[in-house]
């Protein structure tokens, strides 16, 4: 994986998956150690949005490879804010760092860099698209904790329909055998698009109406106040999705409870000293799963590069994508591309279909 | 020391603060080193409230010490604006790192963020109440400029009501039989709470009034214009509050000057140059004594933990806290705890007894 | 020039700027090491004011040197914020690290940082006045591109009065032997004060006119809205600006284009392919061209000093500094101090003369 992006979950093969898995344990095994791996490389670290737990786990996983690394965090005191493009501050950044690791609002933004730099651009998470280091340590944590994937049954709760890290999860699990048991409020239902990957989908609008006792795993996810009707509506549905301790007398006696985190209410407090909260696990293991992604593209280890899951044909004629949140949109000099996939015409960035305005539809 | 938090400087014992000036005074010696001490460590500076002076200052100790750091320094730009608890957040970065190093605007904070993590925590100012590195390196200056503490006398000059930084200095003044001096306009005097620690206090409510002659170090604090009751009350007694040539005319020939910085108007500039003005020293041992303790905790250095200066017994009895600024009123999840000392009820976190609203008084 | 400061293109001598040079090209030699030439120091970057490039680029050079850097990147969350003032801050910094690194928007503030510090101050731009690592850099493309400064032809082209970048540039293009050609919208001309340092200059009103087939680079800059009488102006001017494949076809057949960055639309996206488009191979020059000259501040490299370019006799009586963007009107405690040259009494931090509100002039 030398010198190669990371933008989707679909760029990795399911035999360069388990590579890294296999040397993120190596890593996990010296939790408190800094290696000498990466005694000559610096990072840059582009943050256009917040975010706390990303941006610090991809600082401690270049800081524990003995490498360095270089933040902007604040786009209101950097060049963005005198109208440079995405594009240009990517190839200058290439002249100080090694590797840039991009968090960005437009959706698209991460390919546009990619396309740009010379060296690794890692998505760190784009608008409402791909945020595929998330999705590794999702699976790792699964892998770590129950021992496997194949066959193992996550039960996805809460907003499925908007969330960005379970539309990538669900690709991973699908991809990896695990089964899939839907929990979500209605209107909040997981996207055919995804579903469809699954093959059949069983879904449940509670959890009181869910087989927990068939779950290995209950992935929780934040409702938003803003997805709802209104404020009553929202607290209905909220009251109803909080996992305590009494939900997990439902469920197998290993089940684990993850959740990407923040959270706001959804997890009881009380959970937390449960060993089953693997929540803060979870987000521990963010750190040698990092760790391997960037001793790979770097090339300090060997990862076999597969084809990648999907194979896109560059479609050469001019399309305007439709997604209003697409980073074609906010840059000038970029050329507005399609790409085609299974006969569909899709923005080369966002991945939108041609007459989709929602990239999640 | 090993694992310890510093949250008061009630944590340590007299034998500890001596050992830490020891181990300060080493790394003292070779300032413009980096030591290859902390190899393996990384730090968390957790700041959610302004600081220059006290984050770099920790920063440059870390890595004087040979280690690393890792900064949030921006709490708009980070998970606690998307409503995560400080304690979500402390056991999520003590999977990234090895020490945190916590500023909050909430009183008992720190205390909150050591419950929940199990790496070490240091207090670097909490609300209104504890800053313990700031007075282990102002006990430290005197100590270095004047040779010993006991015996000194200080005079504590300006705001001594509400100043965080004087009434934890009390404390260790008191602790190490230095005498005080108190110099403080009417209605902003020590708190008798913390007078009552050093015996007897003698009390001038002006320079002019004050034995200066028979003082080694005037400890000088910075005013607040909210503290008075209108302008022209507070330009009057600024203006007998700067402390001039003249001032040091009236005090020992070699009594030194302290300030913890930064200053307005109550320092004059043209005592800058004069070797007696020694609160640009005072910052810079800011480093030795900040890298000693980093090396106490991470267990780098063999510092003795003696019984705590004050023993607390928990009480179980459900406690609401009186004092409105208390972390325990900002995050849910926190158990509302007492304790008790010298048989009265205090809040486990903030130390506000069971009647008073302010930790102050 | 261990121990030295770097205010103005100005403080070094030609001999001093081809041995930095010199060693940029040893450092470029090897851009993605990390070098163990500074493993005991650490730099503060304390930036009073957006910057990515220039920022990331020092860090980078430290980081590549071996150093550590702290940052100070957000001065509302900093003492400025509680009223320090500049000379204060610096003489805490000086404490914690062995090198500064200041941006600020006020003119004259490096003067004011340097006088204050005892460890080296690098000016990284105060408002209008100098930014001299730029200079540095430009030069320094310029040499490693064509070969040589003298008798090189370098068009400066957009806004010539105001570009804080071009004065500096001017001023070491002079020194060099190199030839300049000014293009230029009316009213945006070179200041007499800059064309004299290079004899004749000729001047052009738009690309059209001039001689662009003499011209070895076109080192082309902003223009901003601010300074045109109205938009439509502004359009009508800036179209005319834009640099372009076929503005090439006019130039030199290897002639290479320049810019400090951030461009707007000044260049045209389509150039950015083609080899003679310098500007992201300039930016990258940065770090080995910081590098060089932290190497020789921190003494770690011999680079020799001679005499400065101008020599400024002292001048004690009291100056009140015409400017009303000097450093001198926002910090108290600094001595209003001029300084002769050539018979003119000057500003002795932000230079400006004695009647001049305005140091361009």
């Amino acid at each position: 994986m030398r010198g190669h992006d990371l933008i989707s979950i679909r760029d990795l093969s399911n035999a360069a998956i388990e590579a890294l898995f296999g040397l993120a344990s190596e890593y996990a095994a010296e939790p408190n150690r800094r290696l000498h791996a990466a005694p000559d490389a610096i990072s840059a670290n582009l943050f256009y949005e917040p975010s706390t737990r990303t941006r610090m786990s991809f600082e401690a996983a270049m800081l524990r490879l003995g490498g360095q690394v270089i933040n902007m965090t604040d786009p209101a005191a950097s060049s963005a804010a005198k109208g440079e493009t995405l594009a240009d501050t990517v190839r200058i950044v290439e002249g100080y760092t090694d590797l840039i690791v991009l968090r960005h609002p437009r959706e698209g933004a991460a390919r546009v860099a990619a396309e740009f730099a010379r060296i690794p651009v890692l998505n760190a998470g784009d608008g409402a698209r791909e945020h595929p280091t998330q999705t590794l340590l999702d699976l790792y944590t699964i892998f770590q904790e129950k021992g496997r994937l194949a066959g193992v049954t996550v039960a996805l709760c809460g907003d499925l329909k908007y969330g960005r890290t379970v539309h990538s999860l669900v690709q991973g699990l699908a991809r990896f055998g695990a089964h899939v048991v839907c929990i979500a409020p209605p209107g909040l239902e997981l996207p055919a698009r995804f579903a469809q990957l699954l093959g059949s989908v069983e879904s449940y609008p509670d959890f009181a109406s869910a087989p927990l006792d068939a779950c290995d795993v209950l992935y929780v996810t934040r409702l938003q106040k803003e997805r709802f009707a209104d404020a009553a509506e929202f607290a209905r549905v909220q009251a109803s999705y909080q996992v305590s301790k009494a939900t997990l007398t439902r469920a197998q006696p290993d089940a684990i409870v993850l959740h990407p985190l923040p959270r706001v209410d959804e997890l009881d407090y009380a959970l937390d000293g449960d060993p089953r909260a693997a929540y803060f696990r979870q987000a521990a293991y963010g750190v040698p799963v990092r760790m391997a992604l960037i001793a790979a593209v770097l090339g300090l280890r060997q990862i076999p590069v597969d084809p990648p899951v999907e194979v896109w044909t560059p479609d050469d004629a001019p399309f305007a994508c439709p997604n209003p949140r697409c980073i074609t949109h906010a840059e000038p000099g970029i050329p507005r591309r399609a790409e085609t996939r299974e006969g569909v015409h899709r923005c080369a960035y966002c991945e939108a279909k041609e007459e989709a305005a929602c990239p999640v539809c």
